[in-house]
C-alpha cells in the first residue's frame, strides 16, 4: 500500500523536481555574474589559512581582484566569463614573491664565475657598473629581467639598485607588482654623490609613486657595513613617515659580522637594533650569520627574513639558519638575488635549493618540508614585503596575481603530490600563465606587455658595452 | 715605378686569382663527401682534449659517427649533408652522461618526500616496490625515464635495477646508451629470490647484450653492506670474464659505513679493496663519506666516482669530498640518481648543484668551477663507464652522440661564457635536439623514437596502481 502510494506519487513529484530544475538552471544562467576572467580545471593550490587544494579548482577574477575560489561546477554556476583559461593538467597558484634581486643585474648574468668575491666585485662586477650603470641600462636590464620573471612565474619581487625609479617605471609598463628600494650607499655611486643625495633621490621617488597600486617606492640602504648611522636613523625616520617597508642586506658574509663587531662592538643585528632601525617593516636579506641572540632580537623586532639560498652557496657565504628562523617564527620569504650571483631569477630553483640546502645542513631529511617551502615563496614573502592582505595566497577578496603552471610533461608524471612537484619537480619554464592584477601578462607562453624580440635584442646590445667595460679594466 | 708596375700586373692576377677561385669552388663541390647530418652555426664546446670552444662550429656526421668538427666555412666546404641542423642561439656539445639512476624508479617520484630515510623506505619504497615492480613496470618505467633523459639531453646512462633485460630493451628501442646493472642483493626481490639467482639473470643478460653498440649489460651488487663476499668475489670474476664494469652503491650513508665497520673492522671502501674488488672498472655510486686513507685505495685501484648531490642533498646524507677526488685524479661523473630522490633526471640540475655544493662546503667560491663541472657530466662520466674512447667529448671517430641548447631566450640573455651557462643557467628544457649514435632522437622538442602521449598515458595508468599498493600498506 504504502509501496503503491509513493509509486503513484513519483510521476507528479519528478515533474515538480525537473520543472524546478530548469528554472534554477535559467534563473542561475540569467544571475551569473558577470568577470574578466576565470581559471579552471586545474589542482588549485590557494595557500589560504587552511592550506586548501581544490583539485580540481576554479578561480574567478573580476578586474583586479579575485571574486571567488571554488570547484569548477560552483564558478561555472556562478560567473560567467569574458576570458577563460582551461588548466586541466596544470597546478594554478598565488605568484610567487621575490623578496631580494637586483633586477637590471641581470646585464652581468655570468660575466663572471668561479671567482674568489673580491676578484669578482673588483675586476667584474664594479668596473662593469661604474662603466654602464645608467637610465638607460637599467631600464634595458628591468625589461629583461621583467620577461624572465613573468616567463618563470613571479608576480612580486622586492628589488634594490639605481635610478629605481625607472626601475619602477619598466616594471609598471611591465604589469608586475614591486616593492622597488632605491640604493643609499655611504660612497659615490651612478645616482648619487653622497647617502644625503641618494636620500633625497628616494624621497622624490617614493613621493612619484605614492598610493600606486602596482609599485611601492622604499628605501634601501645597502647595509649596517656601508651606511652610516645618521643616515640609517634618516632612513627609519623616512619609512615611519611614508609608512613603507625598508629593504637591506644584513650578515651576509662573515666577514661583515667581524667588521661590524670591530667597529660597534655588537653584532650587525644587534647594532641596527641598538639604534631602533628593526620593526616589522624591515625586510632584511640573507640572515647567514645570525647567532641566537640575533636571532631573538629579530623575532623581538618583527623584522623579516629573505632567504636566498642560491646566491650563498655560489658566493660561498654560508647556510642561513632558515629552520630556526621558522621555529621562532620570523616571516621569511625567498629570494634568488641578483642573476650576476644566481645565475638566473627562477624562484622554483630558489624554493627546491631552500628545501634541498636545509635538508643536509640539518642532517634530517625532514626539515624545510615542500608546504614551508611554498609559503615563504607565496604568502610568507607577501608577509615580509607588507602585502599579505592583497597577495600570496587566492582568497575572494585578494588582487589577482597567479601563475599557471603545467605539471602534464614527462619530467612531472606521474604527479601524487602538487606541492611536492611545485617545490622539487616544477622549474619556472613550466609557467604558462602569469597575472598580475587581474590582468593577463602572459598566456601559453605568450607575452602581453613585452615584444620579446625587442627586450632580447636591446640587451643584446648592451651586454656589448659591458664585455667592452670589464675587458678594457684588466 | 714599383708602383706603376703592380699596376699593371693588377688586372691578368685578378683574373687568375678568380679563376682559381671558380675552379675550386666548383671542385669542392664536386668532392663534398655526403654525410647523413651536420651541426652548423651554433657555439660547439667540443669537450676534447684541449677544451675547444668553436663560437661558431659544426659537426658532421655521418652514420652513427662524427666525422668531422670545425667552423661552420670548413665543414660547408667539405661535407654534403642529409640532414642540417641550424643551431644560431644554441650551444653544441657532447651528450651528458647520467653515471648514476634507477630509470623505473620515475614511476615513485614525489609518491613520498620529507620523511625520515626509514619512514620513507618502509612505508612507501619498499611497499611501492614489493607490489609494483614487474616486467610490464620496468618497462613503462624505462620508456618515461627515456623520454625525460632524452628531451633533458642525457644520451648515456647508467642504470642499476631489477628486470634490467627488459630495461636494456626499452632503452635500445628509444635509442639511449645504457650501462645497465642488473641487481644483486642479499635477499629476496622481484626477479630473484637468491643472489645466486640473480648472478645467474645477470650472466644471461649480458649474453644477452654482449657486443651491442648501444647496451652494456653489468652486474650490480647492491652495496658492501647488502651483498656477502663470496657473492662480490663472483660477481668480480663475472666481470674479469666479460670484461665490463660493475656499478655499486659505496658509503652513501654514515649507518653504512658503521655497519660495515662493526662487521669487518674496516671501512667499506677498506673491505672491498681487501677483496680485490676495486678496479678500474668499479663506478662507486654516492662516496659521500671516505675518508682520505679511503681516498688513497680509490686512486690506487683506479676505480670512478659517481657523484650524486640532489639525492645526498634531499635524503640528508651528506656531501661527498669531490674537490679531494679532483685532487686526487680520481675519475668523477656525475648522475641524478634515481627520481624517487631527486625528483627529476636533469642532468643539468646535477651540474648546477654540484657547482653550488662545493663552494658552500669548501668555503670557497673558486672550487669546482664550471670547466670542471662540464668535465664529470661529459668525458668524465663517459671514462667512469670505460666509454671514453667511443663518446664524451666532440671528436672525429667518436660516436655521434650529441645535443643542441637553446641560449636565446630571456632566462639566458646576456651570454658571456657558453660553459657558465651550460652549468649555471641552462636546463633540461633547453635542450632542442638530442643525437645518440648519430641518430637525431628529438629534433626541436619533437621526439623521433617514442610516441609520448603513448609513454605518458602507460606511465599515469600504473601510477594508479602504484597509489593504491602504497595506501593499502598504510
Amino acid at each position: 500500500m504504502t509501496a503503491n502510494l509513493r509509486s503513484s506519487l513519483r510521476l507528479p513529484c519528478l515533474c515538480v523536481v525537473m520543472a524546478m530544475a530548469l528554472l534554477t538552471v535559467s534563473c542561475s544562467q540569467a544571475s551569473r555574474q558577470q568577470v574578466s576572467l576565470v581559471v579552471t580545471g586545474g589542482d588549485v593550490v590557494t595557500m589560504d589559512a587552511s592550506r586548501r587544494v581544490l583539485s580540481p579548482g576554479a578561480v574567478a577574477v573580476n578586474g583586479r581582484d579575485i571574486v571567488a575560489v571554488g570547484t569548477p561546477e560552483e564558478i561555472a554556476r556562478q560567473f560567467a566569463a569574458s576570458e577563460t583559461i582551461e588548466a586541466a593538467g596544470h597546478v594554478v597558484l598565488p605568484g610567487l614573491v621575490n623578496t631580494h634581486t637586483h633586477a637590471p643585474m641581470v646585464m652581468y648574468r655570468g660575466l663572471a664565475d668561479d671567482l674568489a668575491l673580491m676578484d669578482w666585485l673588483q675586476k667584474f662586477i664594479f668596473p662593469a657598473e661604474a662603466k654602464t650603470v645608467s637610465p638607460e641600462m637599467v631600464r634595458v636590464g628591468t625589461r629583461l629581467a621583467a620577461l624572465e620573471m613573468i616567463q618563470s612565474g613571479t608576480t612580486t619581487f622586492a628589488d634594490m639598485y639605481y635610478f629605481e625609479e625607472e626601475i619602477a617605471r619598466a616594471t609598471k609598463a611591465a604589469g608586475l607588482r614591486g616593492v622597488l628600494g632605491e640604493t643609499i650607499i655611504g660612497f659615490p655611486v651612478a645616482d648619487a654623490k653622497t647617502p644625503a643625495d641618494a636620500l633625497k633621490r628616494t624621497e622624490a621617488f617614493m613621493r612619484e609613486f605614492a598610493g600606486d597600486d602596482l609599485i611601492t617606492a622604499v628605501p634601501a640602504p645597502h647595509s649596517p657595513y656601508t651606511v652610516d648611522e645618521p643616515t640609517l636613523r634618516a632612513i627609519r625616520e623616512l619609512a615611519d613617515r611614508y609608512k613603507v617597508p625598508i629593504l637591506i642586506h644584513l650578515a651576509e658574509t662573515e666577514d661583515e659580522v667581524n667588521i661590524i663587531r670591530e667597529k660597534h662592538g655588537m653584532s650587525p643585528t644587534a647594532w641596527l637594533d641598538s639604534l631602533g632601525f628593526l620593526r616589522p617593516d624591515v625586510v632584511a636579506a640573507h640572515c647567514v650569520w645570525l647567532t641566537d641572540d640575533d636571532i631573538a632580537i629579530m623575532k623581538r623586532a618583527g623584522a623579516a627574513v629573505s632567504h636566498n639560498p642560491e646566491s650563498n652557496m655560489k658566493l660561498a657565504s654560508g647556510v642561513a639558519p632558515v629552520p630556526k628562523y621558522l621555529a621562532a617564527g620570523i616571516t621569511v620569504g625567498l629570494g634568488t638575488d641578483g642573476a650576476a650571483s644566481n645565475n638566473d631569477l627562477d624562484m622554483f630553483g630558489a624554493m627546491r635549493q631552500t628545501a634541498f640546502l636545509h635538508k643536509l645542513a640539518s642532517r634530517d631529511p625532514r626539515a624545510v618540508p615542500a608546504t614551508a617551502v611554498l609559503e615563504m615563496a607565496t604568502i610568507g614573502g607577501a608577509r615580509a614585503l607588507g602585502l599579505d592582505k592583497r597577495v600570496g595566497s587566492l582568497e575572494a577578496g585578494k588582487r589577482a596575481d597567479l601563475i599557471v603552471v603545467a605539471m602534464n610533461g614527462a619530467r612531472q608524471t606521474p604527479m601524487y603530490n602538487p606541492v611536492s612537484h611545485l617545490v622539487y619537480v616544477a622549474r619556472g619554464d613550466d609557467v604558462r600563465t602569469t597575472v598580475v592584477n587581474g590582468k593577463v601578462l602572459m598566456r601559453d607562453r605568450q607575452m602581453r606587455t613585452l615584444d620579446e624580440r625587442v627586450v632580447l635584442a636591446d640587451a643584446r646590445a648592451l651586454a656589448k658595452k659591458v664585455r667592452e667595460a670589464v675587458a678594457s679594466t684588466r
